[in-house]
């Protein structure tokens, strides 16, 4: 039987889980696999707290660094976080031909080029599974199981606490403040919320997905990024009687050659499926050009999902080290190319919902055409235009002239 | 470069998929994985008929079985169906060391530990991705993504033909034979049906995915299987007041050591994901203790979506070649265990609804709760009456004394 001995860098949350998970369930991971994976050391500098968990004496060490350099350890798990000391000791650990498997999808926005190469260099991986929708096997469905295709685009509500938000404003009819600060209370949104309900966090797997299905390194400046800060519940129910909701969307898209990579809040049919992913789960939409639309849905979050995503990227990179895989698909596909061409973010075209919250809706409609935008519906009740598709920046210069108005991102996958 | 020179048996519909796929995306797959697809050679019957793809010289053959001895081939793809001659050509394969490529589930339903056995016997693989669920790549992403879960269910929306009638009985309100024949007109349903609407198709590839959950070879007589045919338009517009929508349904549960293997139409509450399931769309709901609920959902059929599965094998089978892996996971896990416990279909326990077309509804409310069956609720205007769970041996019995009556599984997934 071989053996894969793990060394965990950071017993957070994650960590947790994923020591949780291999106690539990490593005899039959390796009844399943011919390979048992160890966890042969922890580090933390938090080594007093207690986690729930049992571990052999001598297991837990305050310092990092030792499990690098150890060479009883096969590969490094690093789940610190951040893009600092993460980068760090993952950059060690790649460069003494330790595959590194990571939940952090912050360190593979900012530094992911660095990473990939360095990895390569060595002849060895970087698996990041868990960076991106949590323990849904997202990565893994298009890197493999749709390798025969071209990725026509990607939709996907990637952040599980903004989610969770909108879900509860919709069903409660409660003000944003209100729920943020009771996520807050309860766990599901940290304090400060920025990264998530700022779309940053969204954004940083946009850059991850779009990387995977173009083949090169994106980086975080081609993304336009909103969040969903100060949405109002009128827009909610406004949406609700449109026959819509709202979603953080992450949408990427390839036309004639540039890559379209957005992140924000927009109207969605309650026809299509991807309305109906509430509370904190995630779901990813890749449409293939063989395969056509499919789906991935799941926590996007928690110590459990999290740790069954890094559990299946350590026993992936078990079998590649078993198989002397040396570089494995998941780095050489985001160095397929060396760069992508990107639409830039007011050529992005796309169709609105602007509600005017006091105007005149028939100049407000004359202003639109003016600029070339097409009014698709008026709903005069709730001083709401739904126009036609335009380009962003057609939109700022509209919107300009129309005064005190709420835009809102209408999207019909069409 | 490395090539995986591939010998293609069976030209229909889903051979020339894959081999559009190859044609159009073969470069881009060679820049992401290092292999180059070769279609080395195409063996079927019929040589003559246009599949509307160019091929060159001498690629085509009527003699399957000189692909098989040709030692210029990596690899076999199986794509003529039936579970005769698809097997012995399957197994001369894999006698021979050469991996095989398959979308045939009737065959791994009906001979799948022969084969497990066999390829592992000779070191090689047999790949089936597309046996379930066509292009979505649930199968990869239970054995690899989730290997770290135990499963505790799965929940399957499994047949495209089942799922395309029952859509458009409940959208256009018309009954089923008028259905049926409308989508045998339209190539959605083969003439004759049977195995897609009385369940056999959904049974075969409930078996590999239970095969893949619990790891080892399941029998057909373990799933008790029940189709959709003659269901009545008033099951639909009853199940549709009572907020639930009939699908047919694949369940797979673990229950203290006993796993229960239905087929069956069952009520599922509209606000379950699943519901949102239409057209000839499939879908897999796979339950972990670490990951909780996950879904995967895409096309379950047709000549690109199963190409798409197929072509992911292939690359998958290339790359296990290339470094040597001999018997991959996907043979070794459906040959983990010897043999599982099968709960007996008397013993599954659910809920259900029953209609009287005509009938006492209060004397039937006795008969039941004299059976211990207990009433969830009583909806008078439809004569129907939900149940709370019991044993399917006692619904028999107590059905035996309620005379004419419609009976339905009732899936609240709890």
């Amino acid at each position: 039987m071989n053996e894969i001995r793990i060394g965990i860098i950071g017993f957070g949350t994650v960590g947790a889980g994923v020591v949780e998970g291999i106690q539990k369930n490593g005899a039959w991971m390796a009844g399943r696999t011919g390979i048992t994976p160890v966890v042969a050391k922890i580090a933390d500098l938090d080594i007093t707290t207690d986690r729930g968990i049992t571990l052999p004496e001598g297991i837990l060490t305050p310092d990092a660094q030792s499990l690098i350099s150890d060479e009883n350890i096969d590969l490094i798990v690093e789940l610190i976080g951040g893009t600092t000391i993460a980068r760090t000791f993952t950059l060690e650990a790649l460069k003494r031909g330790k595959p590194v498997v990571t939940a952090n999808k912050a360190l593979l926005a900012d530094h992911g080029e660095e990473l990939y190469k360095t990895a390569r260099e060595h002849g060895t991986g970087i698996y990041y599974e868990a960076a991106v929708g949590g323990g849904i096997p997202v990565l893994r469905a298009q890197r493999e199981g749709l390798v025969g295709n071209r990725i026509e685009n990607i939709y996907g509500i990637l952040n599980g606490t903004c989610n969770y938000i909108l879900t509860r404003m919709e069903r409660e009819g409660l003000p944003f403040d209100e729920i943020l600060a009771d996520a807050q209370k309860l766990g599901y949104a940290e304090t400060p919320p920025d990264l998530d309900i700022d779309g940053l966090d969204t954004a940083h797997k946009a850059v991850v997905l779009a990387s995977m299905a173009y083949g090169a390194p994106v980086p975080m400046s081609a993304v336009s990024a909103k969040g969903i800060r100060g949405l109002s519940g009128e827009e909610i129910s406004n949406a609700d009687a449109l026959g819509y909701r709202i979603k953080l969307l992450s949408i990427i898209k390839e036309n004639a050659g540039k890559i379209e990579l957005s992140v924000e809040p927009a109207l969605v049919p309650k026809t299509h499926m991807i309305s109906s992913v509430n509370d904190s789960f995630n779901a990813v939409f890749v449409k293939g050009d063989m395969v056509g639309d499919t789906m991935y849905y799941g926590r996007g979050a928690g110590r459990l999902p999290t740790g069954s995503a890094v559990i299946g990227d350590i026993m992936e990179a078990a079998a590649d080290k078993l198989h002397n895989v040396g570089t494995p698909s998941s780095v050489t596909i985001m160095l397929q190319k060396d760069s992508l061409s990107y639409l830039p973010s007011g050529d992005i075209e796309k169709r609105c919902y602007i509600r005017l919250p006091q105007g005149d809706l028939k100049a407000a409609v004359e202003i639109l055409e003016k600029h070339g935008i097409g009014v698709s519906s008026v709903e005069k009740s709730m001083s709401v235009i739904l126009t036609h598709r335009a380009k962003e920046s057609t939109f700022v210069a509209a919107m300009a002239e129309l005064g005190d108005a709420v835009r809102l991102r209408l999207e019909n996958f069409e």
